[in-house]
């Protein structure tokens, strides 16, 4: 019978995991889980799908535009959530009798935004939080940096987290009297990085109209602070050049218990840095603020960022809730690592066993031998040639192949195929019944 | 600056998990994982979002209503999808240049269905399907009821899976010359358990317009069939009062075949019964069965069903694709081990150790040493009474509370305090620094 078929296709901006790429994902989901419960960060799940009106005006206008909304069955006006956040904010006012406070919690979830799509840019993503609600501790500011840090410690890749605090840029604002232009300085120091010097000048001037000789003696100051190898050394440097203020103090305070948590904690001073023109989502962040890099591509951008907010939710409840958080890019992430060639020797990489099918009802016992002690490993389902099945396994990332027929039965072993060897003694071998599940144990791993 | 607040509310039919719930369901995923992982069925993921041409008319008319469907800022019709099956048949599809066949895949995943909200069933649910793809043997069948019983025989609790093979029924129903009535011959022999023998010989009667003294001999044939103890003497007793044709030798041999392999890989017979009433999904499923009971409560419904089927994806290839698999319905399961009482122990689990705030920089040095030891631990970030941090443990769930003050820094101890103690001894006691770290391994296991 002949029928019209539906052609399979994903959405634009969407796509499909394959084994591999969903293998790997799930393996750095689970060490961030397991980074997560460590610290004491316990999980929470909230839906995808929320009222409009929670959703809406939470971001930016942008955002607003990228929902995806509609009217569901019911007629109720609803949207995918597009980041962790804001449905945070509705669960913690809607939960605050049932929580604990200072609320740690982590979150890792799908989130969903009609973006142009780009190369590495989706319209479904995931989104890895952890956000400490109800304290406003510099201690809580270095538990949810400790997450970050122990994370990509953990990945064995070279990071760098880039830290700073909101009060010390404001203060230096202050200090060249231009904190009627707050916004504008921010945004164009933030891009002493990208832009360089002349054009932070140039558009610290235009945008603030701030005499040039007040801009360059500005500027000149955020690059000697930023020129402090050591955080105690920026720190002094700040503090020689601007009159410190009550606010300052704290705020250097601040940031002195994070970095030496930090350093207790086994990081290095070459893995977190101060860095005072960080900013960071302008509106949002009100005591530190931090991003970070994997060493290797600065240009990729911030895979893991937060920073510290006044008030998380006030516009579901009156309660002041104060916090701390970040949250890490796994898409990003993954981009990056497969560009430096961190995920080749995980693409590469050879698992499991193979037992060859030899239409034997008996072979399920040798699986389960297996199985038994945690190998990974299966049955091919199919009465094929060996040729055929010593393919599938090659295809498959399996390693070795058991082999149990007529002859190996009578003699009382299982000959073992390695389709990596190179040489005639190691290509194929055989191994008394008794001793092969150690065998195997040790050829696996 | 007072402002109207929205009310935090979810979607009717929607739910949040809070931090307790949240990680039962992470345990149980993280297992599920782990077997699949070990029985070589590697993940996959598919977008929630999919084209509605892709899942309309592909479940029932019921499902069909049930999508949440709408058109997305490009004004492509689109829908969340119901289940990961119809996605699962895209995707292979899509990908079958790049996929190696046999094609064993696990997804777990959330679904979205509009129904009417009640007790135990949410619009937003999370299935985890596990199949194999391309394959025609009974080795696949007993492959994927290996996943289903492994992972109950995992979680400690009495299960039942129920098998059976459509043919079976098949040949019954034509044995009694009723074959044109199939579908309403199988709906109302699939009731047998539930409304009892004079039921179904009713409905029967009523629905096949069989003649009642032919009626009565096929429900005792069922009954009779059905008394059987161990597989071989149900198989014993089919063959016995129906003449077997080549099919059903085929199907007889191919369910003792995935019986054995059960009973190879250390199932027992009481966890796995042949049952040839149970039908399942009328119209789909073309070989075996199966269904799982929690023994305690077997009006929960079934837990983990499925089966093999013809065709996967006529709707988008000309490839015929046969295959066999199964779903864990973690929510239902999740009720059913609540229930039971199975959940009380983890709910009540004491896990961590909090590093009491004594206003202490070098805490985190202590904090350090334990986290490197892969110890859950926090430090209370506020310099509160310490009532107020004994009090916050004992509602997270915190046994332990380090204590290192003034007066233990001096005696180069830290005081442990036990929150579930009730002899004075244990409730406090002193360790020496040198000594800490073993000691809280001991305490905490």
């Amino acid at each position: 019978m002949l029928s019209k078929k539906i052609e399979p296709r994903v959405l634009k901006g969407f796509r499909d995991y394959l084994p591999k790429e969903a293998s790997i994902r799930r393996s750095l989901f689970s060490k961030i889980s397991s980074i997560f419960e460590t610290h004491g960060f316990s999980p929470i799940e909230t839906p995808a799908l929320e009222y409009s009106e929670i959703l809406l005006g939470k971001g930016s206008d942008e955002t607003d535009k990228q929902m995806f909304r509609f009217n569901d069955q019911g007629g109720r006006d609803v949207s995918l959530r597009f980041d962790l956040t804001v449905p945070l904010a509705r669960f913690v006012s809607e939960h605050q009798n049932d929580l604990i406070f200072p609320f740690k919690r982590s979150h890792i979830g799908t989130v969903w935004r009609a973006e142009k799509p780009q190369k590495g840019r989706y319209r479904e993503f995931t989104q890895c939080d952890f956000d400490i609600i109800g304290s406003q501790s510099s201690m809580a500011d270095s538990e949810v940096l400790l997450v970050a840090a122990s994370f990509f410690k953990s990945l064995n890749v070279p990071f760098l987290i880039k830290i700073n605090h909101r009060v010390i840029l404001s203060e230096i604002i202050n200090y060249f009297n231009i904190s009627n232009k707050r916004t504008e300085a921010l945004r164009a120091i933030d891009k002493l990085e990208k832009i360089g010097k002349d054009g932070v000048l140039t558009e610290l001037i235009k945008e603030t109209g701030i005499e040039s000789d007040k801009a360059i003696k500005l500027v000149d100051l955020l690059i000697k602070i930023s020129q402090g190898k050591t955080s105690s050394e920026v720190f002094n440097l700040i503090t020689s050049e601007i009159k410190p203020t009550e606010e300052l103090t704290k705020a250097i305070d601040g940031l002195g218990s994070v970095f030496k948590a930090m350093l207790d904690s086994g990081h290095k001073e070459d893995d977190i840095k101060l860095d005072i023109t960080i900013a960071r989502g302008l509106d949002y962040y009100t005591g530190i603020v931090f991003e970070t890099q994997l060493k290797q591509i600065p240009k990729l951008g911030s895979v893991c960022s937060g920073g510290r907010y006044d008030d998380l939710a006030n516009l579901y409840t009156s309660r002041k809730l104060p916090g701390v958080g970040g949250s890490i890019g796994i898409d990003r992430l993954l981009v990056g690592l497969d560009e430096i060639g961190e995920l080749a020797h995980i693409k590469n990489e050879r698992k499991g066993i193979l037992i060859a099918n030899m239409n034997d009802p008996e072979s399920f016992k040798l699986l389960h031998d297996l199985r038994n002690v945690n190998i990974q490993s299966e049955i091919y389902p199919d009465d094929s040639k060996l040729g055929v099945q010593f393919k599938y396994a090659d295809k498959r990332g399996i390693r070795f192949v058991l082999i149990k027929g007529e002859s190996e039965k009578e003699k009382g072993v299982v000959t073992i195929k390695d389709l990596l060897a190179t040489d005639d003694n190691s290509k194929q071998f055989e191994v008394n019944d008794n001793d092969l599940v150690n065998k195997v144990i040790e050829l696996v791993g």
